[in-house]
C-alpha cells in the first residue's frame, strides 16, 4: 500500500485502505517501545515542529516521543511562549515556520479548520493533532487500532459513544473513521448534547444509556467539561453522573467481551465510575500506547519514503 | 578566515572580515536545510542553552533548528517557567548555567546589557538573540545575507529603514552593519519615533517617506508596537497606515529591483499593507529561511573549530 | 556494587552502599562534561520524561543537561502547559505516562509523597526532584559529593545547616544523608524556623549561629522565602541577616578550611552575604557542576544496567 498523502486532517480525506495502511504500520512500530532501546534510525534529519495553541499533556508527549522514537528532531511551539501574543495571523505564522524548512507540522488549536488552513499554506506535511469542536483524527485511529487489536476486526461491530457528542471533536472523527471501517455507531446522552442532523454522519441516535449499552461491543465515554454542565441544565455533577456516568449497575447486562474507552483525561465519578475505568472491560490506558504507535505511523508514512 | 570571537553580541564589535566569514558561511550551510536529512554531525556533543525572558516563536524556533540541525544538544529556559520569578540576578544564574558547562548560551532579554554581562561572566559562547531596545546581530546578519544573496553586494547599495527607529534593536543593528559594509542608510519616520543624534551611527534622517523609497534599493520596514502610537500622537493605526505604512501606491516610483524586508511578525495593514508584504518586491519568507542559516553558520563559527 | 533500585525518591531508603556507589559513578561521570565532546551513548534509546509541577531553572536544566549527554530522549512537562489544569488526578496522569513506555519520570511536585505515589503506580523509574516540604535527594547527594570531593571524606565531619529548617526539604534530606555518612549534623536558626522533635532525625539543635560556625566543617546555608519572614515575626530582611544572615563577621572565628553551601538561588544579603557567597570558602558552584554529574550517575545506575 501507497500511502501518497501529505497530511492527516480529519477521517473524512482518508480512504479505507489509507486508514488500515496506518492501522498496519502502527501495530508494526508499536514493537519498538517496548524494546530496551526504544529507538530507530528512520527519520534521522527530520524536523517536526509540535505547534500547540490549546494546553495538553498527553498528546503532545505522546507526539513528542513518537517523533523522537524515529529519530526525529523536534521544536515546541506552545501559544503561552509564542509571537501570537503579538497578534501575527495564523497564516503568517505558518509561512514562516515552512520558511525554517520543518518536514511536518503537529498542530492543535482552538479554532476548526486551523489546520487544513495551515495544510494549503506548507509544504511541510500538517498533522491535526485536534481543532476546535471539528476533528481529532489521531484519536479515531488510536482507537480504532485498539478495538481492531482486542476485537480483530472493525466492521460488523457495534460502537456506542456516550456523553456531549455536540462539543466533541473526538466523537465527530470517530463516527466517520468507525463508520467508514463498517462498524454502525449509535450516540447516546442528554437530548441537549446531542446535535440535530448527526444522523447524516451515519451514526443512530439514542437516548436510552442501558440499552445502548446492552447490544453494543464498545463504549466510548466522551469527558465532560464540567463547566458546560450548567448550560445544560444539570443541577449538579452528580446528576449527570447518574443520569449517563458509566456506572456498574448500567454494565449489568452488557456484553461479556465489551471493551470500555476514553480519550482521557478522564472525570472520576462524572462521566466514568473510578471501578469502571479500571475494570476488566476497560482499555483505557491501551489507547494511550497505542496513541504512540499510531503517531509513529503517520510520521513515518508522511514522511518516511520519498515523496 | 580564522574566526576568533568567543560571543557574538552587537554589529559594533564584529569587523568587516568577520561580518563576511559568517555570511559566506552561512551561505554554505544553508544547503543542509533542503536535504532529505537536514542534519550534519557537526557539533555533536555540545550544549547549546535558549535563555529567552522574552516570548519569541520564530527567533527562539530558528536557533533550535539551527542548534539541532548541527546535531548540538539544546535545553530551552524562557522565563515564565525559570527561577527568575524567585528574584534571583542575572549575574547568579549566569554562573549557575555556565557550572553545567554549556557550550553556547543563546539570550534574549528585555534588558539593553544583559547579553554582554552575560559573556563577561561566562566561559561558554554567548550570542544575543535581542536585548532590549540595543542590539538584535542575528537579525542583522540575516538581512545583510538576503541583500546579499539578491544584488550580489552590499557595498553601494541605498537602504531604507521605514518605522520607530527609536524604540528598534533591529533598526539599530541593521545600521550599523550596513554602513560597515559599505552601504548608504536612509531612515524615516515620523520625527517623533526618529531619536536625535542617530547620524551619529552614519545613516542618513529623512522624513518624506515617498522620496525614500524612490532612491532605495532596499527597504526594511519596521514593525510597530501597537500599544505605542497612542504616546507618539498618533489617534489611529489607520493615521499611521496612510502617512508611513507601505502601501502599493507609495511604491510607484520604487526601482524595480527593490528588495522589502521586515523583520516579522509583521502588523498587516499597519506598517505594511498585505499585497506589498506578498508582493513581487518583498524577500520577507526569504529573511525567515536565512535566519536558521546565519544562526546555523554562528554555532558553526563559535562552537565547531578548536578555540 | 550493584544498584537494584528502581526508584530514587528519598535519602532514608537508600543504603550508605548505595549513597556511596551514586557519589562514586557521579565522580566518574563528570569528566564527560568537561570533555570537547560532552555525549556517550549509554542511554540511547531510553525516554525520560521530566514532570515538572513547580517551575525550577537549575534542577530541570540539571536534570535535561544530565540525560542528554548520556543520549537518552527527554520530553518535558511543566505544569502550566499540562492537562492538570484539566483536574487529572495525579494517578491517572501517572498510568498515563507509563503507558507510553518511558524509563524514568523524573517529577517535581508541591505535595509531599506525590513521587512515591508515582513510584508505586509505574515500572519506569522516578526520580524525585523535590517534593513539598518533604524530600530531595538529588540536592543533598550532589551535597554529599561536593564534600567527599572537597574533604576526602565525609564520616567524622561537622556540618551546620543554617536557616528555615521547618520548610526546607533540602535540609531534610541532607539531615538524613549526612547523618547515615558518619557525619555530625547542627541545626541553626530562629527557634520559630526549627521544628520540634527534628532531633530524631539524628540533628543537633543550636541557637547561637556564631557559635555553630566555629565548629563547623561545612556550613550550609538555606534560601528564605521572603514572604514567610513575616509570619516568623521578622520584621525586616535586614533584621533577619543581622542575626542569621551568613556575613565575613559570622566568619571570624571559623576554621581555615571551612565550607560554605547554598542549595540556590541565592538571596544577596538576605541570609548570605554577597562576598561570602564569592568568597574563599564558597563551594555553591561546584554543587551546580556536580549536580549535573549526580543526575547522571542516577540516570546511568537505574537505566544503564540490565534490570
Amino acid at each position: 500500500m501507497q500511502f501518497a498523502r501529505k497530511d492527516v486532517l480529519d477521517m473524512e480525506s482518508l480512504s479505507v485502505a489509507e486508514i488500515q495502511a496506518v492501522l498496519d504500520t502502527a501495530e508494526t512500530l508499536k514493537e519498538i517501545s517496548t524494546r530496551p532501546i526504544k529507538k530507530v534510525p528512520t527519520l534521522r534529519g527530520k524536523t517536526v515542529i509540535h505547534f500547540f495553541y490549546e494546553p495538553s499533556t498527553r498528546t503532545r508527549t505522546s507526539f513528542e516521543i513518537a517523533a523522537k522514537r524515529l529519530s526525529a528532531d523536534t521544536v515546541s511551539i506552545s501559544a503561552s511562549t509564542s509571537s501570537i501574543s503579538k497578534g501575527e495571523t495564523l497564516a503568517d505564522t505558518a509561512k514562516n515556520l515552512e520558511a525554517m524548512n520543518p518536514d511536518a507540522i503537529v498542530i492543535r488549536h482552538s479554532a476548526a479548520g486551523a489546520p487544513h488552513l495551515l495544510a494549503r499554506l506548507v509544504n511541510a506535511s500538517v498533522i491535526n493533532a485536534g481543532d476546535g469542536m471539528h476533528a481529532h483524527p489521531t484519536q479515531a485511529l488510536l482507537d480504532m487500532m485498539t478495538v481492531r487489536e482486542k476485537k480483530g476486526h472493525i466492521d460488523g461491530l457495534r460502537l456506542a459513544i456516550i456523553g456531549d457528542i455536540a462539543h466533541s471533536r473526538v466523537a465527530r472523527s470517530n463516527i466517520i473513521g468507525f463508520v467508514k471501517m463498517g462498524a454502525e455507531v449509535v450516540l447516546a446522552g442528554p437530548p441537549t448534547m446531542i446535535p440535530m442532523g448527526i444522523e447524516t454522519l451515519g451514526a443512530l441516535v439514542s437516548y436510552d444509556v442501558v440499552e445502548v449499552i446492552k447490544d453494543a461491543d464498545v463504549v466510548m465515554v466522551l469527558r465532560i467539561q464540567k463547566e458546560r454542565l450548567q448550560a445544560f441544565a444539570y443541577s449538579s455533577e452528580r446528576e449527570y453522573a447518574q443520569c449517563y456516568g458509566l456506572t456498574e449497575d448500567k454494565l449489568a447486562e452488557a456484553k461479556k467481551d465489551l471493551l470500555i474507552m476514553h480519550p482521557g483525561p478522564i472525570n472520576r465519578g462524572l462521566e466514568i465510575a473510578p471501578e469502571v475505568a479500571e475494570g476488566p472491560y476497560s482499555v483505557i490506558l491501551e489507547q494511550v500506547a497505542n496513541g504512540v504507535a499510531i503517531r509513529m505511523a503517520l510520521l513515518y508514512l508522511l514522511l518516511g519514503g520519498p515523496r
